[in-house]
């Protein structure tokens, strides 16, 4: 079986959430290593122009908290890349505020975006991974995840429940060799965003995006004698 | 000012989600103790005979994850017994199920009625309570909050979600004089649908819901030198 | 049998390690609900007075690092006021330091009291209460005891040890009726010596001795259908 | 400067508790990537054959408990190979038993082998590294450093102390680029002696202790900019 956009038949990688910092790191990482990549993102504006330059990739529109938008973009994917080998997960939204402030639409669109959404491509993939042997579901969490302070009311709900779900599908997938594991972003990713508004910091203050890639592809190509599930991704200066 | 339900002018305790177990322990634990209480659940069917027994308390009929009906349960207890002291949050849901068999209507259902509707309830008394001064939100949580299991794939994260949520809370409103507790149940209520399904397990293999009000209580009044966040209420038997 | 400092038979409670703060305040508690106490210290210079004041309570002279000095000390409780019913661990130090600075026989020194100390007095305990049918250990723990901070190399290691001891024992005996239970201390508690120190920080910044000691009597008595094993002590300002 | 036992002047990695297992592997993974190793054992009877064959590596006689054998061990170190650039704390030891059987000797043997004998060495070593302006640090811990269970008391509080202490190193040496991390052993290591015990165990329920030797060196290599402190090593059928 032959696919349009995989014609060598390359292992297919799936990031979900590609913008200009990890999401699009990870595509060049997993591209780099011999990977067909599949690029989701709600508009193709940006992700067009990266498909083309890693070559065997392709864009996808895709609303994660959308089980229709889900089910067109993978219907796709499998029809023009093949059956996902791995997904990475890196949809995610950072409102801040506290419990008086946020609105409760924050709180279930971050859950939505965060959590829901994993759920929904991960049932896209799992039977693919099954049917291959085996794969991997890489989810790009938050020290958030960890802990609930004031300010994150919105946010640190949705990423515990993240990790929540990605801790359930680890023990059940594991098992059947597919190793579903949670990267825990504990400090500022360097974005154009983040520097403009942090202008006095050094560099090594931000956590490179390629970094996060190489420990999130590290995850998928562990030996499964000795799995991890939650791995820290933190600058070496950070407090913690 | 009087209230035409809490003649005397107690404190008002709102317990949200009374059923035959917890939220009816938690209901009879408060009035002893003096408070007006505000039943609130889907329906007033089991909850009206509960507040004439019961005296100073009121039935509510309230989606907790309507922010309509909320609305209206809360003016409705406002109006009725005066502003809430106390919040005990008992509503919850408990689907089984792993990531490939949960629908993910089940996994977005469960986040609503434990997180949605605990900040739903929450941002209704927190002003309330700031006006008295204080107040103490005790949030009823399960220990599937500190870990999802294969078969948790819809009911984890919503636990996980709601205690973060909690913890966001408490670091915001402790310092407000506002107590945010969270009872970690770790183990099998004692209700007549759990003596159903486990007809061999001796009595002292269930959590009383007793003993579960009485822990909610103990918070609700503890001097505010030495408040506790997190409280298991685990059988001793229990392995854990 | 009849002992000769605890005429009418009084359930008998052991506190380790008195001093000024928790430990006088853990003894008056117990002491004031009807119990006989065991008042443990290096030292009997303080505990004396205190034994006297408390009527039904001696003052013993225990180094809880000294196996045969532990030993010394429970036979004659043992002796005089009978087998003891609840143990409250109170022993430990507190020397401040990072990895570069603190001498290896400080780390070593945080652990035979923090720990070590633990295991010889609940070894001498466990029997009795088994023999009863019962009974509590309350360990006086600390916020250390879940992170190591840079300058709490020794410090945060003894009380990390000393939790993990507690919660073995806790899941060894809770199943005998032996209710093991851990106070995280999560604060300065009130003592002359914190107050010299911190002159511009009002009443309520810090732990009362009282209220701790409120906890470890609540943990004593609490229901065993509805079990805690970790309770926090924080006061309401605290950031955390 | 040249070093007899590295002519090369190799970066230098000191694995410490050499055995058949993790530590053999571990000398091994470091050496391919050309480092010299300094193999640390109570006895040098199997690690002199061993640093034999790796090449540029020493075998040294050394009991982690006792300050002056680490002395010794680390002055012969730095003039035969040269100032450590890592080090590797495999030391370990597993009695098991309850609070009730563990003699106290047990409790304090465990914690000196594991924890102290961490800081013993630690400290001969931060110097060095501070002096060539950076370096890691890689502890193999254990999945009791996380919780005590009941047949662990002894074993579960050294684990759990040394987790501790790893972690107050690392907060205090990452920001002098040291970077200080933890694997969390958390299954049954492939030896001669587990194979003994669990002859109906399949090939793939065992953690290669290669694999253990590969998670440690990639801690050691990971870029500053998102580096990890806590890294399980899990086999993918292993129950958690």
């Amino acid at each position: 079986m032959t696919f349009e956009a995989n014609p060598q038949g390359k292992q297919v990688c799936v990031v979900v959430g590609v913008g200009p910092g990890n999401g699009a790191a990870l595509a060049r990482r997993y591209a780099r290593e011999g990977y067909a990549v599949a690029l989701l993102a709600r508009s193709t504006e940006t992700t067009e122009p990266l498909a083309v330059e890693l070559g065997d990739a392709r864009a996808y529109a895709c609303d994660v908290t959308d089980a229709a938008s889900v089910e067109r973009a993978f219907e796709a994917i499998g029809r023009e890349l093949g059956p996902a080998h791995a997904l990475v997960y890196n949809a995610g939204s950072g409102t801040w505020g506290t419990v008086e402030e946020i609105a409760p639409a924050l709180l279930e669109g971050a859950f939505r975006v965060n959590t829901l959404g994993l759920l929904l491509t991960a049932q896209k993939v799992i039977p693919q991974m099954k049917a291959q042997g085996g794969g991997s579901i890489v989810v790009i969490g938050s020290t958030a995840s960890r802990r609930g302070v004031a300010r994150t009311a919105a946010f640190a709900p949705a990423k515990a429940a993240q990790k929540s779900l990605a801790e359930s599908m680890a023990r059940h997938l594991w098992p059947q060799r597919i190793h579903v594991a949670l990267i825990i972003v504990d400090g500022v990713v360097d974005l154009p965003r983040s520097r403009a508004f942090m202008k006095d910091k050094p560099d090594d203050f931000f956590i490179s995006p390629d970094a996060v890639a190489e420990t999130a592809f590290r995850l998928s190509t562990q030996p499964p004698s000795a799995w991890s599930f939650e791995v820290e991704a933190r600058p070496f200066g950070e407090t913690w």
